[in-house]
């Protein structure tokens, strides 16, 4: 492995002072920040996660901040999602389009209030695409990025520490649900949401000098549950067929392409952005569409982190957009971007180094 | 030192396999790519940029190209500075900035012909902004990332290996001119350009699978300059006060504020983004400006890659927003960004985990 030179570009988390003193070893870049990777352990920390509670660095999850008497109007005109029946308090996850209907994000939507949105996105800067189009379109809205981090506690265990931490209120969130509250006097937004499918919460931090702080609460207050570090887990999301934009889309990716239909009102107001061209692809019907790959061989088989190439009969079909082996289903399990011929129980091959590795699609998720 | 975990979200560049090759053992990240860092020997590293001929992968260096018949008009339209006089084969450091004339990015702007341009930028996402403005407005303009990776010989010896490789033409290239060329077959733009103080070319490959190829030209052809790897040299751009956007600025920064008063015309055309703000910010004067910083001491003094808090007769003033080890000063040395009552003499210190380090202003560059 090689290192990461630290950069004033690449700001560390609140609670980086918290995850060393955990042993993290690696990182990668989200946002321009630095999320920790790995705390050594890979099996280990992804079985706390399906079996029990595990604590997460994901700050990088930044927020765009909409703020203003045109807060909800911008936001509606960034998503196709119809946003009509958000009411405050509540979270919606908002894939976002340019105007030719290509990803260009996926966060939740937190409305806090009428006039004051939160954005908690993914890799790709939305204050930039955000402020242009209020700019141009002369809203009168505020786009910033407060102090604001996110901390994440997932799996089936995390109901029990988020309870004796902030109550027994938590087990009564709905998913994407929030409130906004106090631990120990530090200010947050208790969440049910997570990039992970075995459940949890999400607590935005509201306070960048507190991280070690909050880190340390849920650390102690998880003992009984044998909670420790994590991130978000590379197996689990695969075998959960969770997208991760940037590492699963290109820049030609439709929402329609990676599963993102039900997200997507086609009768939402013209004046947002891609609805037109996704109306236009919807009628068109899509080129590429995402199914699972199940790869034959019951080792390990590192795929490094680019996406290679899957054909069918010999001619190139798509591209493997991830790779991992599932500690559950002890195979090599990926997403396959792929031409909508293709259709779940086709034989593939994918392509590693000019070499055939063979195997079969089937339906998302995997697990 | 960390690791850095690979994703698909971060992409190699076409000269990783190259580097890897010649020994890299570190890398950042900067517009989603990986950036070489090191190459172990740091101070080898850095007399070889001063003194012979180093060889870059700057890759990162990606291209937002614009090209349509609306091309130069957008071109005008994101950037205050004249595009006026610019001819084909001519490239320019154009400041970048939002409505409220905050700088987002400073490229080089490279004119290949009336219809088309690149802006060769820094680590933001400007396909995100040109591709709303440019569809907000209407303009016809495809705004698209081609396959373009330059590759850097920078130093005294560097015209010489590039003289030897693609003729004598480049002796009399002026800064910031490029030609569009081949280089054994292989599609280039040769430039007089790159991001250092010492003189050198960067060389845009058009092929990104003929990475290596290009790589291994210039390492052949170098070899009676001693040519060796490298990478944009943290010490040297510190010595000669380039500016590094998102490490040396914030998300307030004008350009005023960070020397490029000269790369703006407060006279291009009202439709062009941020120009109001730019002129009522030179009307009412800015409230930082960017000195350099020279610590006391004799050692190298590492101070982390975080922004640190200055003080003047202890009231904070400003903030280091880098600090290098000089191997030709022998002092640590850094950018303040500071208020615009501090001037070049005044005594100054840095705070280092709560500790005062001295020091004084000074103009930049430092040599």
């Amino acid at each position: 492995m090689f290192g990461i030179t630290p950069s004033a570009r690449l700001r560390p988390s609140p609670y980086f002072a918290a995850t060393v003193a955990e042993g993290v070893t690696a990182f990668t870049t989200y946002n321009h920040m630095l999320m920790p990777t790995s705390f050594g352990h890979p099996e280990e920390e992804y079985w706390r996660l399906i079996h029990g509670v595990s604590l997460w660095d994901v700050a990088v999850e930044r927020q765009v901040e909409l703020k203003g008497p045109d807060a909800l109007k911008l936001a509606q005109i960034l998503t196709p999602r119809s946003l009509a029946q958000c009411l405050p308090g509540q979270g919606k996850y908002v894939p976002l389009c340019n105007h030719q209907g290509v990803l260009i994000n996926d966060p939740i939507l937190l409305k806090l209030a009428e006039d004051h949105l939160w954005l908690s996105i993914a890799d790709s800067n939305i204050w930039f695409w955000a402020r242009a189009i209020a700019a141009e379109r002369k809203l009168q809205v505020a786009v910033s990025e407060p102090d604001v981090s996110p901390l994440a506690l997932q799996g089936p265990k995390a109901v029990e520490v988020v309870a004796s931490v902030c109550g027994d209120w938590v087990r009564d969130l709905k998913y994407f649900w929030f409130k906004e509250t106090t631990i120990d006097t530090i200010p947050v937004v208790v969440a049910r949401s997570g990039w992970s499918k075995q459940g949890g919460y999400e607590i935005y931090l509201r306070d960048g000098a507190k991280g070690s702080q909050l880190w340390n609460i849920f650390k102690e207050a998880g003992k009984p549950w044998d909670i420790g570090p994590g991130n978000p887990n590379f197996c689990e999301r695969v075998e959960s067929g969770l997208l991760s934009y940037g590492g699963d889309t290109d820049d030609r990716t439709n929402p329609f392409e990676v599963r993102l239909d039900k997200y997507i009102d086609l009768d939402v107001a013209n004046d947002v952005i891609g609805i037109e061209a996704l109306r236009q692809i919807k009628r068109e019907g899509v080129k590429r569409h995402q199914l699972g790959v199940v790869l034959e061989g019951n080792e390990p088989t590192p795929f490094g982190f680019l996406w290679h190439p899957i054909y069918r009969d010999g001619v190139k079909v798509g591209d493997l957009t991830n790779c991992a082996w599932s500690y559950r289903l002890k195979k090599n399990i990926g997403f396959a971007l792929i031409d909508v011929n293709c259709q779940v129980g086709d034989r593939v091959d994918v392509r590693k180094d000019g070499q055939p590795v063979a195997g079969h699609l089937q339906t998302l998720p995997f697990i």
